[in-house]
């Protein structure tokens, strides 16, 4: 099943895509809900973020063949290969759906990147719960862009705009229940070109292992966002440019991208 | 003005302090509200983190005088003054009220440190804005315990869980709209033993400051917190222990220690 959060006439609401329309339902996608008679045609609607998350967790280095990449922009001579998740926090405020704009802000250096991945989508809360218990915390997985400001990633002291700046984590078109999730194909394509492609059989720590690593000391919440890590080598975003991360059976998550306004 | 959120017979409201007594008010601490003719003692509420933000932030060594002992923490052999602010952002889980329990983790070395600080209190939606902007953004400021561990702090690449486990964040017990955040007192006591003793004068860099840098990159939301930062050195807490912040004016956050229980 693909469960949507969306904006139609002004109304939010939660639906389930069926064929080219969403079901608007009644009641909680974390616990119990109803389809209702409600339908738009899927083109009529806007696709918000698919929740809103108290935390978005991410891995750090959570792929092999990103570590070498990684370290170079880190400036770290010699990188370490993690023994455990190395959670860190992606600013809350950067969440944005798919079709909104991706914006490239005016004090960057211009080194901005996608990174196409893979998000889990808690379901329950979740406290101290074994990777067996993991998977059944996680209501389902989407799309989503870890956009980082490659400059900053390397220069600042934490992520907090390398990874954090308003509109630099698209999450979306809408959560799956039903994918395998260390069996996911993650692409990226830039201006309809494929730059990136991963697979979460590669994730160094499985979705599982993260939110059970996670959930020893942190209390996980329905609706907080863990995200795969990043495969490979990344390119530069330029104004104009059209970024999809498409998740075969699940969907595209699509954003322009925008040269931040002045004043 | 000292404005609270709290919660009586199982209902959560905000209210004013009035002497002995908290007045509940109705509208928006934000934008427009009025005293209502519902009053409560003080002793008979129970008082809550006074905002849910959707985000905490924290400047990293934000006191000269603590610029030593965070470099002995983190195992940095030549400690770095920050030249612009260095924001981190400290896990929204964390979050606790005054008067509940500060939990040491099973699985932390037992190295866990009060952090006695300011907190200011964002009142108004704010994006690129100057210091003196910033300060019109800010609505109060409160007390608030940045607790850690220093072991995590030393061994993992982020204070996700250093700063960030299940209440490590407690912050309280109301917000003072009238103080001049620079001339604050900060006083942590332990079992009613003064061990720390700072001052908002000596923060490298101001709240406006700070608020002004992170609002460059990142919207700040009403309910943000912007913590001070710590002062110098700080000792383990143990299962037993009550820490107090308190600053003169605002108020005292208090919290007791306890160990976690197992299963």
């Amino acid at each position: 099943m693909k469960i949507a959060r969306f904006r139609s006439n002004g109304r939010i609401a939660y639906g389930v895509i069926q064929g080219d329309e969403v079901v608007e339902i009644r009641g909680s996608i974390y616990t119990r809900f109803r389809m209702t008679d409600t339908k738009f045609p899927i083109q009529e609607v806007t696709f918000l973020p698919p929740t809103e998350p108290t935390e978005m967790w991410a891995p750090g280095l959570n792929f092999a063949n990103h570590l070498e990449f990684a370290a170079g922009v880190l400036g770290d001579e010699n990188p370490t290969v993690p023994v455990h998740p190395e959670p860190w926090i992606k600013a809350r405020g950067a969440l944005t759906g798919t079709g909104e704009p991706i914006i490239l802000p005016i004090g960057s250096s211009g080194d901005v990147h996608y990174e196409g991945e893979a998000v889990a989508i808690i379901g329950k809360t979740c406290r101290r719960v074994t990777p067996e218990e993991a998977t059944k915390c996680i209501l389902g997985y989407t799309c989503g862009n870890d956009v980082s400001d490659r400059t900053w990633q390397h220069d600042d002291w934490t992520f907090w705009r390398a990874k954090g700046a308003d509109t630099f984590a698209p999450v979306g078109p809408w959560i799956d229940t039903d994918v395998d999730p260390q069996k996911l194909e993650m692409i990226v394509r830039l201006n309809g070109k494929e730059v990136q492609h991963g697979h979460t059989e590669d994730m160094l720590f499985s979705f599982a292992e993260i939110v059970s690593y996670i959930s020893q000391q942190v209390t996980l919440r329905p609706g907080d966002m863990v995200f795969s890590g990043s495969t490979g080598v990344t390119v530069a975003l330029k104004p104009g440019d059209v970024v999809e991360v498409e998740i075969p059976g699940i969907g595209i998550l699509t954003n322009p991208v925008e040269a931040e306004a002045v004043g």
